[in-house]
């Protein structure tokens, strides 16, 4: 792992509190795990994608990579997140690369499974 | 596993056709494995919740638990979604749970790690 790399895990943010919470819980062992990993949010929260990406920057990161915390792509992830990531690499001379939506990741559906296995398990105990 | 149990992963819904492909992807495990389970979407793409709800009364099931497709709860699952529970309650007299997004699952936050991992690995090999 070199330093230059940085993983932003990206939210879309809420004014609700709570909705954070559940993002930073769910970032947590990727937090303790990887040093080179961060939250950020897109709107309505901080820190905001724009304020990560200049932090990394400026700690001479050249190579950032986004995980967006999405189920699935919709208008967020299809337009509004690579116009504001195509406007920071042009801003800030950095490589910046945008990855799909957790959601489309098989090891998501299979843990999906095993959460609603236990759900009935639990439910006919 | 009686038959009188019927799990709605609910996911939100969209008119982009591609959206709801990965939420059915996303489900593709759980259905093959449980009989009981469907997906049900809240607004904008069908089935919706309404028409599954309907549907699993109609069948005979008593016992409709549904499983959120969501990271966290928001506006939609902290007021939407259980007030059209409740009325769905009354309307048709049967027991409706509403269980946690699947994003307060901690076994959401391992595999978000290792998806994570595997990025980084694969951009260092």
């Amino acid at each position: 792992m070199t330093a230059a790399t940085r993983v932003l895990l990206l939210a879309h943010g809420s004014s609700d509190q709570r909705w954070c919470d559940t993002f930073e819980a769910l970032a947590a062992p990727t937090l303790q795990s990887l040093p080179e990993a961060r939250v950020a949010y897109m709107e309505l929260a901080s820190p905001t994608l724009e304020e990560e990406v200049g932090k990394a920057v400026t700690e001479g990161i050249g190579d950032i990579r986004v995980v967006p915390l999405f189920l699935a792509a919709g208008r967020h992830l299809r337009k509004d997140v690579p116009a504001m990531l195509e406007e920071y690499r042009q801003r800030f001379g950095v490589d910046i690369t945008l990855l799909p939506p957790i959601g489309e990741d098989p090891r998501l559906g299979q843990v999906l499974k095993d959460i609603v296995e236990g759900t009935l398990e639990e439910s006919h105990a």
